[in-house]
């Protein structure tokens, strides 16, 4: 029943010879690979609004000088990624770059640092659209958690199933985000230019609570990073591009980093210029919206369109965290089970692993994304700088034509990105990028430790120096834990009595009373030649006095290697009907597999199902 | 680990000689069975002025003659249990009564009614509670629905810890609660006598929504019925009064009903009397005492001291519930669990099984109270009225002396209890007493349902006719699932080999590539008189292609009766680890067992565990 459920929901099984992936073209590989950079204005434009509003007039006078130099950090960084996928034709991720150029520890903690900027992408993205909707909605604001969670939900769904079709499906929200968000700033621009002279700020900002110094400013410039967060999306998907791989790709970066540039700019020097300010429970972007546009049906589009493409960037986070995870698991980092694909041809444990700490974060932080930002920041700048200065080491020892000016860009782009992660860290680490801080190497700590767990494994499990021998196995004593004298035991007594002649039958007492003597008496009339034994339990566990009995006496009976244990099951015809059982035999099992290792001995459990009807 | 932690937060285990009880004097009997009772006046209250607000200061004015005809009603109930209280001594729970003297189904329905009934207890009595402490602190207002999970968890684990001293313990909040409250309105009373005529509700109360018509005064009279709900509670527990139990029992039950009047009549009438009127974010009861007190430190005594009595009166269903629900798992109406003793020597299943219920409920209906208690008055009264009824039956069936009275009594208390429920389901039908009015018989199915299914299973175990003989073990054929050549599986193949000549090693691939050649080569080394054959999984799942192929081969090679698989499994030294290994092994079992009763073979699986190292 639980398999059809989960059918309906995510589809049945896909053959593993459909993997194969199809090739994009520019126009889909934007849609593809963008959503995630373009719809940061979404948050960025909000989070520089934040950090200025305290000092007043004077602070929000700042908002587009700020933009300006965000721009400029863009710009450095978009170069900088062009040559990342000249240098890594097949998918250069922060990881790959930072392990093969700087070594395993600095591959890690990009490797880190990008798991946590997905999950962050993740619930960024929706806080932010469902911030983005609830602003035009003002009912919707107080659930804005519920309907983060609803969307995470269907998004997980939809990667379940395995969205074959991103390029198309996603194209739509990336394109009307676009087209609607463009030509709301092309007829700002417009009524800027009629009106001249910008509104002052003086009359519309909120007093000032703070006095504007380098603090806060630096504050308001490192909120404003997060404007830069997917830019690096498409060098980690190269492959994806039609041939020549490297060319396209770069030419859709270029494309993508000016069209982040114009949203960036364009929104920020309109909010200046007609001083729009916003209430707690709108977002900035909201407000310019519905200054420009009223409150109308256009409007209303601006603010739907910026909900689907922040739906669609956190979708990108459900093509990436999965596909890092895998390659991690792969180099025994993490679980193998995250390298497994699943039905769908899908990194199934990722996407699940993915979408539960997603929900942790909305859930903990209340859906707002304004509190989420500073982690986010931290994590997205670690793997900036990582995969920048990786790259410089790889021009290095590459040392092709031209290596010196490319070295350079990459230096650079390493060189600010860095200079923003340590403003980041200082002016936001009591505001939550401690948390990442603490995060990332504990990511690392984990890989680690999971590593030298599977080497360990793997050298116990070598059957290097190991004789080719077959033991004979000696006679041994077989128990068999019984509850009553009923048909479901049978067959376990008649198979314990075919490998030994030991066979003793043990039923754990815990309700004291004249039933025991009742069961001996019938126990006997049947088994006359199987030993029976009474063990009283006072604290009415059926598995540790069965425990203790067997430690005691195993080892006198058995060669002290190896013991034996038949367990009689009783199986329900349909599954709901366990839960009117007791699930003893399964703690047995459990309790003798994990427990019985402090005594040495090797116990070995057969299970003899007894099948009931409906 | 996980052991460590649950003994941390309740305790160690208890033998099970611990669980004599000890009896209980009047002053504390009233304490461990009154909360629920008493605290009534806390949302009753509230109903009946929701109710009747809508109709402004000509509904308001009935408060005071509603809360007269439900005190007319509290008295005929509570004459009637302590008649129920001299029929059954030994405890006479709704269904113990309704059981024996109406039948099964009545006593079935009772049970259900009863069960619904403790579980809305602990919801409405926390969610009422939190209404109290966050009408004093406004900012908890909208964080209701966390605090009263947070409570409900808090008085979880205190139950699962098994509260010994409960008499003692609750003490303290039973009577601080009566202190505080019948002082203030002692001193409410004092100052509307030297005051003399009432205030004007015209000026004080809301205009009018609604004409006052009689299906408005029925529905604000079925809601404040809610006042009724636990009298009944003194008569489940008798035998923990002390010696004569009956008359003990009986006394408490008269000074308990007469306490819930006084508390009930005089706060209605000072609500009245004061014009008091309230907010959506205040009570009822902390408006009137915030009129009566001012917002001072006796005012914030008076709504903390609700709380703490509605916090007893949710754990008051910890008691009940659990102890129902195991009386009905010993008649075989509910899983079997529910009758387990725990650790602490408490129903544990059945503590949890509340405490997830009742967490629905609050989520469900968003922490408010007044939307929970449609619900609730229907499982009360249905539980009321059959108790009643089954007591009429009683006393005719017994026929002793004065049997005419105690019938009429009791009768008199069916009749009323069973007019209040007609009153209130129908006038709360489409507010939630539906729900009710579904659940109900969806327990009842859910009782007989799981009843047939212990019958049927009882019958399929019976020894009856079965010869005592020992069928000798034909040598079958043994197979090994094997995921490589390694140390892990060696102990395994020669368990495999030492039980039968015909043993398969079976390798399940699930990415095809040259490794499965390389693998054969390997198993040729070692085991060259083992059979080892590959089989494709091009759905990458383990369990499916292996059972396939058994399904296909096994009837061949075996008797048709019993196949025999030998499970090499690798334990690691700490739990945790498990997460790092694929739990093939356990879903093999799991599907071998439950799955292959379609082949009707009974599958006998040897578990081989090999413990790997730290």
């Amino acid at each position: 029943m639980l398999r059809k459920i989960k059918y309906t929901l995510i589809g049945s099984p896909l053959p593993s010879e459909m993997l194969a992936e199809k090739r994009l073209n520019k126009v889909r590989a934007l849609a593809a690979f963008s959503p995630d950079a373009l719809s940061s204005v979404a948050y960025a434009n909000q989070e520089i609004f934040l950090g200025l509003v305290i000092a007043g007039a004077s602070g929000l006078s700042l908002q587009f000088p700020i933009a300006i130099g965000i721009t400029l950090l863009l710009v450095i960084v978009a170069l900088s990624y062009a040559q990342t996928i000249r240098g890594y034709p097949s998918g250069g991720g922060s990881y790959v770059v930072a392990r093969e150029n700087l070594g395993t520890y600095p591959g890690l903690v990009a490797g880190g640092a990008l798991l946590l900027d997905y999950i962050l992408t993740a619930a960024v993205s929706l806080t932010a659209g469902v911030a983005a909707i609830a602003s035009a909605f003002p009912i919707l604001w107080p659930h804005r958690v519920w309907i983060a969670l609803g969307l995470l939900l269907l998004i997980m769904f939809l990667n379940l199933r395995g969205i074959r079709e991103s390029g198309t499906v996603m194209a739509a929200p990336v394109y009307l985000f676009l087209f609607s968000f463009l030509g709301m700033l092309l007829y700002g621009g417009i009524r800027a230019a009629i009106q001249g002279t910008p509104v002052s700020l003086a009359a519309s900002a909120p007093a000032a609570i703070e006095p504007l110094g380098i603090f806060l400013i630096l504050h308001a410039f490192s909120a404003g990073c997060t404007a830069l967060t997917g830019i690096e999306s498409i060098s980690n998907g190269v492959p994806a591009f039609k041939p020549p791989e490297w060319l396209n790709a770069r030419k859709t970066l270029i494309i993508m980093a000016f069209l982040m540039a114009i949203l960036f700019l364009g929104s920020m020097g309109l909010t200046q210029f007609f001083g729009v300010v916003t209430r707690p429970d709108e977002t900035i972007l909201s407000a310019l919206a519905r200054r420009l546009l009223g409150t109308g049906p256009i409007y209303y589009l601006v603010q739907f369109s910026t909900l689907a493409v922040l739906a669609v960037a956190a979708n990108t986070s459900f093509a990436g965290f999965p596909r890092v995870a895998a390659i991690l698991a792969q180099d025994k980092f993490m679980p193998r089970q995250l390298f497994n694909i699943g039905d769908r041809l899908v990194f199934h444990n990722g996407i699940i692993l993915l979408s539960g700490l997603t929900a942790l974060l909305i859930i903990v932080f209340n859906g707002d994304s304004h509190a989420l930002v500073p982690l986010f920041a931290v994590g997205a700048f670690t793997a900036f700088t990582l995969s920048q200065s990786g790259m410089v080491i790889h021009w290095f020892k590459e040392k092709k034509a031209g290596w010196q000016f490319k070295a350079f860009i990459n230096g650079l782009g390493a060189l600010v990105t860095f200079f923003a992660l340590i403003i980041i860290g200082i002016s936001k680490f009591l505001e939550g990028a401690w948390i990442s801080v603490l995060v990332i190497p504990g990511f690392v700590y984990l890989f680690l430790k999971i590593r030298r767990h599977y080497h360990k494994v793997a050298d116990q499990l070598s059957m290097h120096g190991l004789p080719p021998s077959l033991r004979p196995l000696p006679k041994p004593r077989v128990v068999i834990p019984v509850s009553a004298v009923h048909r479901g035991m049978v067959d376990a007594v008649n198979l314990a009595r075919s490998i030994t002649d030991q066979v003793l039958a043990i039923y754990i007492d815990v309700d004291p009373g004249p039933d025991e003597d009742e069961l001996h008496k019938r126990w006997n009339k049947w088994y006359p030649d199987v030993e029976f034994v009474v063990v009283p339990s006072p604290y009415r566990s059926i598995v540790e006095p069965l425990l203790a009995f067997l430690e005691k006496t195993d080892h006198e009976h058995n060669d002290g290697q190896q013991a034996f244990l038949v367990l009689p099951e009783l199986i329900p015809a349909s599954s709901w009907q366990e839960i009117l059982h007791n699930q003893a035999a399964d703690e047995i099992k459990k309790a003798l597999l994990y427990k019985s290792r402090q005594s040495g001995l090797q116990r070995i459990i057969i299970d003899v199902p007894y099948h009931l009807e409906k």
